[in-house]
């Protein structure tokens, strides 16, 4: 279903040293769906995380970042779908942290030392008590190699499981990068998507990977947007779990560069999937943004194309209907936008030149370029030196339907 | 079609004395539809309009800025449907150009007298010679009662014709106030919306009527969204005749208030009927935001619940899925939000309260309320004394069919 993006073979999932992953049916929503996933993390992993800035921010959210903020080391993270105990009040975060309890109470250590993550409908009561009765199955099967059915427990509206894995040379230490994320709508993260992990086995300092979660999510997570929707649960988690032999201590040295690279790219497969398996999705946009004077600007742009449901209903028509790409430019809020320096393309073809049509365009190469699956929307604003790129998809009347019947 | 707005009825609209109209067949995209509207202003008329704030503004709103800033009485106001005349660079200000050129021999006065406005397909070269091929005809037909056909000449994927007329007294004299409005897509209005125009027989002076022009749009097409895109060619004008008995040369006194009322609730008369008109609109949706701390930021949550795909899916399911509208609210960009003091309404039926779930909620009655074609969604934000308001419409799958199909 999703936009090339083959399903995973769970075998080219590579076990993380120092992490192993369960699940359980506990049918918090439905039954006969893996719904709770523990990730159970041994003793020397450090974790940092980015979560949504959306002011309605899940309970789960809030308490994620109280026990991160405390610094007793994680052992385990606790993920719930079929409900977001977001919109859920004093109740909600009481709720989360007697799940806490619950799973710390199975592990012998403090709720302190568990992070949790729900993902699924807003303003309804976390059914606990379904939740903890499923702990003791999902610690029952804690493998290291159970990361495609840990990619299957975060699904939502998901159509298919996203994870990848990678390895890479640091310092003659293989590293070992494997991560997961989960999400097909409500989707404009702001500061991390829905949900998504990545664990390595490199070992690296508490403050190097609060640096390292920050610029990986501001690459990866943030770039993406299925319908401009931020959600209140958005997390995105980075683990080290300290188990190889490569201990990385400054943002200065190396290693870190080489480490950064490997976690920037998988982060960004995984932030791909999302939108290649994005609500009703039938194509995959790069927007890139050219020749801005700030990042900000060059984001602005690059979100009032990939929002505009005008654009977005073109792109799925496949109608190089392109004068709604320049509307949405226009009124992307650049205030001194001086749109006669202003050039526009479709993968190779010179759409708008000097903020007219280009004399050279040829409507047929547009529709060449709108058939494809895979399309890059270049703009050149023609005021500065700095780009910046989202990855978007396209509005189709799928995305009404599952929309519209995704809860009733 | 539209939600709840019945197809305005010719004799319904009365004549404003002191503007005549006219339409032509000119073919500009398609054969067989009036595409051609010609009002001619009869002399004392004064005219002040507000238009787009798109960066990539349409070249007839470049020339009508120009000619109103020029300060020459406008004499006549030429439309066209099926092409907007905006991408086009340099060739179509030229373009709009001859076309006011060619109007103004017709009508023996200059260039700078006559309004140019246009709408439809963006970035392609505006059809000249078969708009001014059409000018002798629809001057043959100018007619003081022709206000029904002025509201079909200026229909592109509307379903109906939005027009409306209201009579007042003001110091005993009987003021008739008539407008037109066109617009289902591509309508989030910073300004003025797609276009609308409002013509009433009182003597007005210019700077009352520049006044009563932005305080107008403030409190109507401003206040409007059908899917968030804002248009090169958003244009609202207004127009004082001159022709009754009646002159207002301050803002300051009472008649002009009596007027200013007038005008604003027939321009929101208007501006909601392009909502109720919306792209594949099943329901018409009041969105207000009380006790915030300033109108701009009232504005911001209302537009971020408007604009929201699975807010709109949801209304459009008539599913009460309200925890979308409480995250639409959580990312609208109101930094400082202190959720525990959000209460949240659907119609009379108490959904959240202090930002969660009111305990008294029944869903049953959540349901009932999202079944009916026109829904208020209320947010007080606790926060402030200043409220808010907007309208819009649903997401279904008539939009995305209407504009997938738009043009090809």
């Amino acid at each position: 279903m999703a936009v090339n993006s083959p399903i995973p073979v769970a075998a080219d999932l590579f076990p993380v040293a120092g992490i192993e992953l369960g699940y359980a049916e506990a049918g918090v929503r439905k039954p006969n769906r893996k719904d709770v996933l523990v990730m159970r993390l041994a003793a020397g992993a450090t974790v940092a995380g980015v979560f949504t800035q959306n002011r309605f921010c899940a309970a789960p959210v809030q308490i994620c970042k109280t026990h991160l903020a405390a610094g007793a080391p994680i052992r385990a993270l606790l993920v719930n779908t079929g409900n977001a105990n977001a919109g859920t009040g004093e109740q909600g975060l009481a709720d989360a942290q007697e799940t806490c309890q619950a799973l710390a109470d199975l592990m012998g250590c403090t709720p302190a030392q568990i992070l949790p993550f729900s993902t699924g409908v807003i303003l309804e009561p976390l059914p606990v008590a379904r939740i903890t009765a499923g702990l003791p199955a999902a610690i029952d099967n804690l493998k290291a190699d159970n990361w495609f059915n840990a990619a299957e427990a975060i699904m939502t509206t998901d159509t298919q499981p996203k994870a990848g894995s990678r390895t890479v040379t640091i310092a003659g230490q293989q590293i070992t990068l494997t991560g997961i994320s989960k999400g097909a709508g409500m989707i404009k993260p702001n500061m991390a998507t829905m949900l998504g992990y990545l664990a390595f086995d490199a070992k690296v300092a508490q403050p190097v990977l609060d640096h390292l979660v920050k610029k990986t999510a501001d690459h990866s997570f943030n770039c993406i947007s299925i319908d401009g929707d931020t959600s209140t649960n958005d997390s995105f988690i980075l683990i080290a779990t300290g188990a190889a032999d490569l201990e990385i201590s400054s943002i200065e040295s190396p290693d870190y560069a080489a480490l950064e690279a490997a976690v920037i790219e998988l982060a960004q497969f995984l932030a791909q999937s999302i939108i290649r398996d994005g609500e009703g999705a039938t194509k995959f946009m790069t927007i890139t943004v050219e020749e801005g004077k700030s990042i900000k600007e060059c984001r602005k742009v690059a979100y009032s194309i990939a929002h505009s449901p005008l654009v977005k209903t073109a792109f799925f028509a496949s109608d190089p209907n392109l004068g709604r790409i320049l509307a949405a430019i226009g009124y992307a809020g650049v205030h001194d936008l001086d749109v006669s320096k202003l050039n526009l393309y479709l993968d190779d073809v010179w759409v708008a030149k000097d903020g007219g049509r280009n004399p050279d365009y040829q409507e047929a190469d547009g529709q060449r370029v709108m058939k494809q699956s895979e399309i890059t929307v270049r703009v050149k604003l023609g005021r500065g030196k700095v780009a910046s790129t989202v990855w978007t998809c396209d509005l189709s009347h799928d995305y009404v339907s599952i929309n519209a019947d995704y809860r009733s």
